[in-house]
């Protein structure tokens, strides 16, 4: 046994996660500080708008503060009614959905209440199959409303920060760079904390009626992951789509046709482009990376269960992973402060450097952190469950595990700003060949995007070799814990994006100056940065927790090996490596097909409104919206279909053994598309912006704006958002949902799985 | 043992070669008889140039022939020089390989020249290690050599044949469908009988040496396929490299800058694109093919040698591969005379359908050769080896491996078909897509390639589940021997398709009337979605003999099984699926930044050359010829060392259980990409001919050339040339080629390998 008692890990565990949630209303209120003055706030003094510092954009301010006010709120009310829309969708599958599970889980011993002998703890009893079958519905519908709540508060923080962030903007650019930092914080710290409060309130709850039988309880908290990715697959999707359709359309015809400027008010589409900002990147991404900490959780859970921690009843080791999420809240708090109190950013150049300082401090913090955990909580010497065999594990062994996973995301974050900055020579090349136009400029943009792939997959390699060789399947899962262990300041960085991108986007609707624009592009480009370095994140985690997740599904179903040699598992592989390329194509196509709608509404407002041009008459945003709207919930139901049901499909018919190779075969070939397809994304939009910034003599001998190879960097930039924010971070959901749901379903693929194969 | 005769299967196989030769021959005759009057031959009359029909095209006929061959002339000498160049660089790599494999293999036994008692065929002795690896070098070196032949032959019949094209195109579409067609039936005889030849005596010559020890002689014939693959690996790089520079290049500047139409004698780089075709569609794709097809037969070989074909010395239904070939080449043969002589093309609707049928009828007709091998051929029960275990097959087991190789090669063929012909709703949507701009048609385009991949992959899946479970691996290898049996019809009209894109060409710079041009084009179009099923052939049977040789290779390293769940194969697999991105990335961007070279000088030629727009002045075309020669040969290194580094690094460093992994990883991912870039860029440039040629009222809506819809399907075509003629084809060769060095280098591996881990 460890140092740490069972009694205080009971404590330290929720505090933890009440400090994250106390430290997130803090952020907020120092956000909320900055005053918006909306329509009714018209009798509010101009005094009152001004907090600190001197004023630096003397007119119309007040005027413009309330035009703020406007936009902010009509972004804020269209992301709240799509999202709202959105749940009523997911609500009913979500009942459907918990129907399945329990019907499918309860039909494993044919609906018998009677409990059983234990599989692992031999000697226990455990409970009845139909007992986990109801648990791990309940699990998986609090998985979803954790996920969908972390999705909407998100947006909502998201949506009140933005307008903040455009005025501070005013004041400089290292008060709009606070003001957007901070609210990402909020975001990434409620939903640290609040998936973690949530899980180890629910494994308590469940305890009162588990009692001894850890297996069937953990077992059933594995449900808390399926419903926490599942959401996280139809906000990705459907986010996905609402945004791009809504930003392809906009630009296909304000950029290029009519050349109006980006998030010019005189577009009809620029609110749904706006709105798409936050229901897409903040609420999807929010919702993704939630569902990965929830499943990396439970992969751990499940395969600590099975082995002496459960066996031998050792709550503090068992609690290992909720431990070291705690600690990377407290990790994470001291790394904010560093960007919000230690070191200030005074100027343009010092905020990527500003953003990539967080993750190496939360990584190095978090490196000793892991090293306390190991040292209080894990009895110096464990076994754990080996696909049938015991593998003896040493307490150093596992800090190896967790801080390989945690470095490698490091390598993965650090690898995707080199490719996706524009301060680096691959993107300059990428802009360089804009010069001849936009054929090369895809074709060196999909180049750096195979590219990209090469140093994360072998970082991911390397992780998973250590962990697996150290601690088998419970290494693997706790790397991809570690990975994730730094979500918070993961989030906080990744969230200041899309923030900043809106700052832009209202700075330019409500008519601010020139300067004011510059600093917020300033912003959003270390904005695409970070979020495709959150992307990166949230692919290296997916494939981590994936595999994490197919061990304990291997464990679960019985399987021994999963022998590539024989033909059941080999095609499961290739059909499995085909699947992320049929999703894309869904995905990819439904953008495209939503796009062409825009553009035709967009034309359509553009002949027929009289005085549009001249910005003397109002486009009619709500159609816009309403395209958008549509187009995603109608599309997201074929992609969402292909992910829930393949392996649904695939363990009824052909069993485990296919199975086990569909998961294989789509992580190993899903990562390489995910990841490429958002560096290539990111590493567009930024070349883009580096023509636009011109901020040297090549990016000015290829600008300005409205240049032959401008022109050509907004087609690269038009054709990555799909890419970059549709089908790449979806796919981080495909291969984790297509494992957890196995893992959940597991009992019911090795009773009555594989069909076809028993009738041949 | 089945009812064929040894002495009879001597004689039937080489027979049926002959009959090949012969039949290429008589076409080539058929080809020749349309004279071409050269710069010398001015002396000939004007009558001589006619040999039948009437003349459609009255004016300055003779001047026009001249021309032609004075085009031809200049496109053969330099693809003739190009090849010559290449093969120097060829011939040093050959030679340094060569030592190698002579040096690991020699050192399996420490270059002892003791004869030792067989692995398999138990009680018998087997010749010493050292004698395998001496003629191990020997098989790679002649396999080489008959890859670069088969090339070089390949080419120089294209070049011969394609102003032969354009001036049959005077008489009509029908004539000139049948000159080309002809032309690749040269091609495909000429390949797959040589192939079939060349192998054959060399096995009996090896037999001299071997005699009873069938281990170590089809042991050693496995460097047959590597000296092959490792050919086509280059042919296919380099020459693809160099055909795309000078595409891309050509397009880039003379199209969408200069406004002037493909393949106008204006542009610097016309003949440096026409030699491309030549070097990178007919040569390599000649190599490439040519490399498949030595694979599957020598891992069939192999797999027979130690399976009771072998051991029992059942020289007949140890030559079944061969006899298979042999009996393809008599199908393709009677296929042919389907598409010259019992239907007559006569018109622009035809073409299409003739070439689909020759698919469908070389597969019936084949479907009963096979029948009739496997009755006269096989004994009617046998035991094969299944990695380490023995199987029962019966004779009809193997009837529906090969059959159901041959049919998945027909599924994909169509399937290509339906995705890159413009006769068809998915290329017509991608280029309704243009409507938006450019943007919209790469979204459109890219969804497209990825959609394309899921029939394809699901026949493949489908053969090799049946192949697997009824043969074990060398039903892979048959099935994948079964796909390529109509390798000589595959090639012809794949060979069809550069072809008549060169009459164009040729059309074009002779000044011919819009009437011919128009011919041609739609000759070409015919000739993208055949290179286009090729390549899906080509995928397909890389897909399945890449398996085959896998199953070879951890047959001969002794391996059990490959479990995912170890992390040296998990490693193997996620690395493994990252190679074909990582290759890819160096083969666009290589041809993206030879592109860009060559932009650069066709501009410096139209801004420096007084009257070259005018017509008035010849470009320089020599350099432009120098550019794509040189970035060719420079470029194809790197890839070229990827792919040959990468076995002999994992299986020395890593050992052969992580060597699977990367196999099988590279193989299933590989597949996808390949496919997808093949058929996406296929659909761009069906698309945009869709759009040229106007052959509805959607297309002439979306037309004529020079339109914006026309304007962004162009950018779509240049994005995919190195989509569909670099990176996608070479894929192939990747997962071939590494499966086949692994193979031969296994008992190196198996010995001396995995020095990490040892030291570990």
């Amino acid at each position: 046994m460890g140092v740490l008692s069972e009694g205080l890990t009971q404590v330290l565990i929720p505090v933890a996660a009440l400090i994250g949630l106390g430290f997130a209303l803090l952020q907020w209120y120092l956000v909320s500080k900055v005053r918006v003055s909306g329509h009714s706030g018209g009798h509010k003094s101009y005094k009152d708008s001004l907090i600190e510092g001197d004023f630096e954009e003397g007119v119309d301010s007040l005027e413009v503060s309330a035009k703020c006010a406007e936009i902010q709120n009509a972004i804020s009310v269209g992301a709240t009614s799509f999202l709202f829309t959105e749940y009523r969708y997911l609500g009913i599958f979500t009942g459907v959905f918990g129907v399945i599970i329990f019907l499918f889980l309860g039909s494993v011993k044919g609906f018998s209440t009677k409990s059983e002998p234990c599989t692992y703890n031999t000697g226990n009893i455990c409970k009845p199959a139909l007992a986990n079958a109801l648990f791990s519905t309940i699990a998986f519908l609090l998985g979803a409303l954790t996920s969908v709540l972390s999705g909407f508060l998100g947006m909502k923080i998201a949506t009140y920060a933005n307008a903040r962030t455009t005025l501070q903007a005013r004041y400089g650019v290292g008060k709009a760079f606070i003001t957007a930092f901070r609210s990402g914080a909020v975001m990434g710290f409620l939903l640290a904390a609040n998936g973690l409060l949530v899980l180890w309130v629910t494994i308590n709850l469940f305890k009162l009626y588990y009692g001894d039988d850890w297996e069937g309880l953990y077992e059933s908290i594995t449900g808390y992951g399926l419903g926490g990715s599942s959401m996280a697959l139809f906000g990705r999707v459907g986010g996905g789509i609402y945004t791009k359709a809504a930003d392809v359309g906009a630009d296909l015809v304000g950029k290029v046709e009519k050349n109006i400027p980006e998030d010019d008010p005189r577009n009809p589409a620029v609110i749904a482009d706006n709105v798409g900002d936050n229901v897409g990147d903040i609420a999807g991404m929010g919702s993704d990376l939630f569902g990965s900490y929830a499943e990396s959780s439970c992969a751990a859970l499940f395969v600590a269960s099975i082995s002496s921690f459960g066996v031998s009843h050792d709550y503090t080791a068992m609690s290992y992973p909720l431990i070291i999420s705690s600690m990377g809240i407290v990790v994470c708090l001291l790394t904010t402060l560093f960007a919000t109190d230690i070191f200030e950013v005074k100027n343009v150049s010092e905020i990527e450097p500003s953003l990539k300082r967080q993750l190496l401090i939360s990584t190095v913090l978090m490196t000793a952190g892991i090293a306390t955990v190991n040292f209080f909580a894990l009895p110096s010497e464990f076994t754990l469950f080996n696909f049938g065999t015991d593998k003896v594990v040493k307490n150093w062994h596992l800090f190896f595990c967790v801080a390989i996973g945690l470095w490698a995301g490091l390598a993965i974050g650090y690898t995707t700003e080199y490719y996706t900055s524009n301060a680096y020579s691959p993107v300059r090349d990428v802009a360089d060949s804009c010069r001849t136009g936009a054929a090369t400029n895809v074709i060196f943009g999909l180049a750096l995007g195979y590219k990209s792939v090469i140093i994360p997959i072998f970082s991911i390699a390397i992780a998973i070799y250590v962990s697996f060789s150290l601690a088998a399947m419970y290494g693997v899962s706790v790397a991809a814990l570690g990975m994730l262990s730094t979500i918070a300041t993961g989030l906080a960085i990744d969230a200041y994006g899309p923030i900043s991108d809106n700052a832009g986007g209202i700075a330019e609707m409500a008519g601010m100056s020139h300067e004011i624009r510059e600093r917020t592009d300033a912003l959003d480009a270390a904005g695409n940065t970070t979020a495709a370095i959150g992307k990166g994140f949230a692919i290296g985690s997916a494939a981590l927790v994936s595999l994490a997740l197919f061990g304990a599904f291997v464990s679960r179903a019985g399987i021994k090996t999963v022998d590539v040699l024989t033909p059941k598992v080999f095609i499961g592989l290739i059909v499995g490596a085909m699947l992320p390329y049929w999703f894309s194509a869904m995905t990819m196509k439904s953008v495209g097909s939503a796009a062409l709608k825009m553009v035709e509404e967009v034309r359509r407002q553009f002949n027929t409104i009289p005085g549009l041009m001249e910005g003397t008459a109002k486009p009619d945003y709500a159609t816009c919206v309403k395209i958008s709207t549509d187009a995603s919930l109608r599309e997201m139901i074929p992609p969402g279909a292909l992910v829930m049901l393949t392996p649904l499909i695939a363990g009824t018919f052909f069993g485990v053994e296919t199975l086990a190779g569909v998961l294989a075969g789509s992580l190993v070939s899903g990562v390489q598309v995910a990841i490429s397809a958002s560096n290539t994304g990111g590493a567009w939009d930024n070349a883009k912006k580096y023509i636009e910034a011109g901020v040297n003599e090549h990016a000015k001998a290829l600008g300005p704006k409205g240049s032959d190879a401008h022109k050509a960097a907004v087609i690269g930039d038009t054709i990555g958002d799909p890419l970059k924010d549709t089908s790449g971070p979806s796919l981080n959901i495909l291969i984790k949902l297509m494992a957890v749901e196995s893992l959940v379903f597991a009992p019911f693929f090795a009773t009555h799985g594989g069909i076809i194969f028993k009738w041949l």
